[in-house]
């Protein structure tokens, strides 16, 4: 697959769920509700499979009884997929599979900057004495040195936590947050303004789960927080991320068995088409 | 029925429909969803049934088999209802049933001006071939010369297009796009100020596909799309609109077996509701 | 359970409906939709359990059969449960259980201050000739002079009434209304701000039905009206009282059987979790 | 109405229900499943509709307040809905209407021989110390002798009870019982051979609560037991009670908010329909 | 495709449906329940896919909005898809699809036997003046002179019909009935023995209306009937048809949008495959 | 909880699922779908919680993350269960969990004799790899001594396997089949008494996985098979089992999110009453 600007892959796994599994059936979901796409996108006013050459690459296949296993075989899948310099834009699966796609990542760019949209951080330490589950994978790429700490944030996050700790720990980190309070009360442009300012041109991971959303635009998703940001605040966000150097991304937490109407698989839907769209935008391709 | 000065009538055709179907069942899930309406307007401070004469003429009977035949059957049974100066507000059924509307209305009050509530622009030609489908209606109108190409606009359009040239078409054939971005950005008010003064005192037909809703509001439609507006913002807009003189309106796409907890019906079900009220504010009948 | 200094406890009924029932499971259900509930508020910077003895006293059962018996009973429950100068925060059930709560809350505190967060004004006269039904409680309490009339707001309101003398009636007894649309144009910030001075240091009660919310964000409920608002403005609006003499809150109408993925039931005990983090601000004990 | 030979009436009334409630909405809900009939009934080769006058009457409208106002409206309602000799068959509601269904019909044929199709005996004494409850008709029935103690069946009971002194009490009062699993190891013509010996030419009440089908088969009912009977098995048991004197029937408990893709309703609207076959195979007028 | 022994194709057709529709998308939602399958079928002991090349063919795309042209499509794709003797397993879509499929097997093998389970007959003559719709391909095929009027045979029927002439018309059709009714009294084997002494060496189509099936069993269909089968006998009827010459088969009916739990859909998969593992053992290709 | 004479514990644990995931949560939702279980069961003339002392122990926590190390904690928790002989009943969780619990039984009785109601043999070997998985624990059991093979027997079985030798393997290890299909052509009683007759008087542990239940019956699963057996005939045979020494048992594979109207969790909780029902009919306790 390694001749495309850009992959889609999925990755069905979700061992590293902490409360409601299920998006081990989030990639096929999301295709499914992906069918109304069409090829023009006028909010970006691009027709990105005409500007880039765009592949669905299927699933990564995973163990789904061995977490460490399974992220191993992630970021060698990772890795594989974007060996000719395309960049790589992921269906979920649980956050944890965020860990093996930034290291596959970092290997090729070093250390980048990130994007998260979440309710929650997903800097934890450990979970029933477990490093790697769906609500580490930040730390853990911090301690690794693959994120550049300089433009690291967190946008959307809400609800309680285990105490203020958790938040010192993700400032020491490098984080800033934005909350879902803040991008009610700034707008989406503004809030799309300092974080640009932040992230200037460097390469740029978007990651994005979709329980960033408020739970009456994801209903189907994992750990789902009330008060999030609606469906078209998010969309409206990923777009002004526009001529960034978007180098991956990922679309996490969609369960389908939760989800009616398929409301959440066709947000994730469209927000995986809007991330294709920003990396069309993208002037080279990344080898170049 | 032609007594009533508005007359409420239900569609059950979804023949059109090139997703999900199941609108057929629109009419009758709306007036079940509206068992907790009471007589008051509150937001308009008006009495819609003590103002006017209110009448629910029930459906109108169509051939599911034939697109052909049912448009003109809806044609005629629209004519028919509003043969004594009333008007009309239908409850779909697909968007399909715009087309013979527009012309049943066009032929009492001529070209009529169009506030069009979607996701989509429904300016498309053809689709397999077939000129007469939910996706088509506004372009066949205009074609047929049965709107006042100075006052048509799309309220709330968002998501993938075939391509640019739909856009290009759509504003060829005079319509003016507000999307779901621009409400965000902009307020129910400045819009509704907006087109208040593109529309001035023509004859006005109000068109609102449910699906102009984001998802989370209204799961029960056939091609939904991520990113729409709020039921809240949608019902502000059209209570912004009183006074004009509105002839004739439709609330389509209802497709009841994706709605849960009846969200959409109930939505939809207001939606007309509000429609009743601002119809019965226009000073004089129609034939007056 | 008097030792407590905030007391939660649920009451199971739901006999005085009017539409949809079921509110007789919400406590259970909220209870569950609460295992993702964590002990430091962030919004708030407190962590409640840790500021205050917080105790869950279970359910206040009760005759489904008698309405005036299990108000009754609910009356005495809640008296009990603070009789150490604890401060309740009820689980609902129904709207009808206010007015007992209300009761036990002016037996210790003279008559109180109200906000009340509905979609409806809840101060009908009858229904079926019934005095105590959840469409009365806040008439039947301004007319046994519980409540402090001086500052009593309805925050949400909407939808149709029976007419305006529905209006006449209650703003003279006392209430002033704060609607959807007056939420959206006016912002959560200028809203609180407001009905901050109007309450100053009285002891206030604070009731949310959670149709106040639009049926997108809360399915799961009895009487759901279109044009709500968001779980994020009304989570705002609660933390905005942090600092306000709150000595009893209620959560009601939570109807699981239509609660698509528990939407209702996350947005019901994120509620719960801020009333308590705001109580838990209040600097001293009741009865200090 | 009195006119009609065979009279069908709603009775919106859920107030007696101990655990689930909804079953207010049974009578519009069965209506709606029942636009798939057709006006021949193969299986017991008879055009129900020519062969005598059908009517529907709508709904008894009933105080939701007030059991015991209820139980007036309702046996007066019953009354007069057969004051020329039609029979009624009553769509629910829950089964605390089947006592003054029973007293209506038991004024007019003296004590009547029943057929009771339910998981529960429903003959127990009092709950929370109501006497009226959707639990105890048949023994308030048995108590006031407007039953026929020669005559008396329920079918397809299981599940636990409160102690062997609830089927001490049953036997007392007259009934013999036929349990769900006497149906599996018997069949339906044996059954139905012993039940019709036993009845011989009493006039007959047919009462049938959907709970008697296992929750695969009528999932929207309020206290569901598994291990229940086929909806096949109970709609060939219920035909072969044609040539039977059957003067009144029932079919209740249908709860819509727990009723996937319409199963129950399709059921129940299926046994409503055969009920009313049956009945029109009655030689001749109740009166005659 | 034309070198498989089986072809398995997919027709996401349901524009002749009366009542409700969505089984447009029944061919990939019974493909993703059948995730779950295996190679080896111990109830027949034979691993169909070692035993015959077996393919799928992917859909059949057609013109949702004409039927005529979609049955010629149909027809016309059948045939190419058999056209090196393989026989076709056809996944609907709804049943007016049978039609074109039995012509195009008709055009092989001359007038072919018929086994239908259906709830309804299907020999209906026209709706709303359409002669193409779900209840009439059966009617037309025995006018086209397609089918040997020796051994049809409906298995499943029940329900309500127009009148008895509905049953005349399809006894002079040829056709044999072996109600729901029946296959509870009698037992699928002795019903097996009877069928096959009836079909012997002829050619043999057999299609599947899941609708046959009790609603519980199949909640995800069009138009479904109280009464029906369950999954279990259609599975073991179907398997008794092993070492006939079946030469074609369809699966139809299945709409997801009603379809809880995927339960219609893993049925239905079953099936599928049943039938294939059936043809497997016939013993030489069709045009040997 | 050494003290009670049987004792329930739930294991929501679900990390060995090959397929829909979910059942971590089935021990909360059979006990909130036992609400309407009684303390008489008039199957069996028995009132279990008056013979026997039984207590619910609350769940065992486990690691979500790490297969092993939750087995071991499952082990030494059943194990410390029954330190004071006590009978367990444990509510899963999948069926990874019953190796640990045979393991712990058969600590203390030696091996023992097994009766596996289930559509799968769960007698495979290993899945990606691993040995620990919901499909192989009875292969392990064997493998380990811990069961006696004279009286090994599956119930329920169907459904299609990766091969003949998954057949020749399972009765290598001792295993005897009945399928679901005999159970139709059987019947209940006939196969009550073959089965009891191979287990005489020996310790029997009864595993049931509710997938051994049609998915009409049981849609709340995850490896639903069509053509399964009624509650009906699952519950009787359970019942047949009365007298035996019956010294374990669970249920196990409940998934709450694919649960409708609760169908799953009240065959369940009816499974889980009625286990309990016969083990406290075994006369002594286990350590007498």
């Amino acid at each position: 697959m390694g001749y495309a600007d850009i992959v889609v892959a999925g990755i069905p796994f979700d061992g590293g769920v902490s409360y409601r599994p299920g998006s081990r059936f989030g990639p096929n979901h999301i295709r499914e509700a992906s069918r109304l796409l069409r090829p023009y996108n006028p909010a970006l006013a691009v027709a990105p499979f005409e500007r880039k050459q765009v592949a669905d690459a299927g699933d990564i296949a995973v163990n789904p009884f061995d977490i460490r296993e399974a992220i191993e075989t992630i970021q060698a899948g990772a890795y594989d997929l974007t060996s000719s310099g395309g960049r790589l834009v992921t269906l979920g699966g649980d956050h944890t599979i965020s860990l093996p796609l930034l290291r596959a990542a970092a290997a090729r760019h070093g250390p980048i900057a990130l994007l998260h949209f979440d309710a929650h951080l997903d800097t934890w330490d450990t979970y029933f004495g477990a490093e790697y589950t769906h609500g580490t994978p930040f730390r853990r790429a911090v301690e690794e040195g693959i994120l550049d700490t300089e433009a690291l944030s967190h946008v959307g996050t809400r609800g309680p936590l285990y105490g203020k700790k958790d938040l010192d720990d993700d400032r020491r980190f490098g984080f800033g947050i934005v909350t879902s309070a803040d991008v009610y009360r700034q707008g989406v442009d503004e809030i799309v303004a300092k974080l640009r300012g932040r992230i200037a041109d460097r390469p740029l991971y978007i990651s994005i789960d979709v329980d960033v959303m408020d739970p009456a635009y994801a209903p189907g998703t994992g750990t789902p927080e009330a008060g999030g940001i609606s469906s078209r605040e998010l969309l409206e966000i990923i777009r002004g991320f526009a001529g960034l150097n978007v180098i991956g991304a990922d679309v996490v937490e969609v369960a389908p068995a939760y989800d009616h109407a398929e409301i959440t698989g066709i947000a994730a839907s469209h927000l995986a088409y809007d991330l294709v769209s920003i990396m069309s935008l993208v002037p080279h391709r990344t080898t170049d």
